[in-house]
């Protein structure tokens, strides 16, 4: 597999078959699944507890720490889809829509080089 | 766009493409984008504060609240894709490379119904 | 110690003291406290992620496991301190305007036996 | 109230009342409350999203951001505290045993200025 590759339907149809084969379904309500979601980001962020927010740029390059952000980012992505099986939620039709939300509230030329929460 | 005819390279494209325009890398850095993944991951939470379980798996039925938790749900998609582009990480492969990690750590036999963290 | 007789500044003295001794000082900005203080939090959290809301009352009851909820527990008091301790904030105040803030919120005669976010 | 003169039980006390009175401790499982706790730690942890480490030193010196910032702490104390009531733990008593493992983890001599997840 690969990003330009993999559509989003694919690994929710492979998670589903996941969770199907062990007959999991009863595991994954949406309260569960989202705890389980903050838990694993908690163990992503845990990786950039002691550096500073450019340091945390490098991390990445290091061959052990490369390998073990990645297992967290894909935890992430699991409980994430995950969910949207579970809610019957289109992930790439919500993020369009909020792209376009977010284009609105940010115009480019009003927040070049500017951000705010 | 939907799940099955959209490619995760095709979001993280959009989301470069967003943050490019407006000149934000520089806020980019993994270090904030856990913490902004760990914040938007709560949000959604909170959406499933007040249920059980149970009626947690019908929230999504609803209209306004399934508009809201979709738009939650792409904020957290948006925050990892944006840390995947940040560090270079290939997610499909990391996911894949997860769910075989996972197959052999919870062989079907020997987990059918049961869990555990 | 006991929660009867244990006043907060003396935690927090008793927490100040741990980390100058160590010279932690410069690890203790409250950015990385508050992660850090989320990191703990999950940590916590994870210990209740696949029990149903009614029992999760009943975790606390046993031996192994009450003893390991305490420990969460008491990392995210002392993370709390810490950032207390930072940002020279006076907690028991903090709570005390908050307790008079909600009480104002959430009327006793309106919200009895009802709760919302 | 102060922090010098305020017992941990006396907060507690106060908690318990006002959840008494507005008969709530059936939303007080220790499931709820520990996502409640990793809500509101979110919520104080997006006051430093966007500054550096050393830049979050300063934030609680400013008028209006260090009142946010002590609502967002009271928030967590509250939920800490209500998920020690619910749980009938003594969280001094569980401080001081951490802080003694962790003495013994962290011994003085070999991590004088040097700290490690």
């Amino acid at each position: 597999m690969a990003d330009h590759t993999t559509t989003l339907a694919v690994l929710k149809d492979a998670l589903r078959h996941f969770a199907a084969e062990r007959a999991w379904e009863p595991f994954h309500s949406p309260k569960n699944l989202a705890m389980g979601l903050a838990v694993e980001t908690a163990e992503l962020m845990e990786h950039f507890l002691l550096v500073d927010c450019e340091a945390s740029r490098t991390i990445a390059r290091a061959g052990q720490k490369r390998g073990e952000v990645a297992d967290e980012l894909a935890d992430v992505g699991c409980h994430l889809l995950n969910l949207c099986n579970a809610m019957e939620i289109d992930l790439s039709d919500a993020i369009q829509a909020k792209m376009a939300k977010n284009a609105q509230k940010y115009p480019v030329e009003k927040y070049r080089g500017r951000f705010e929460v």
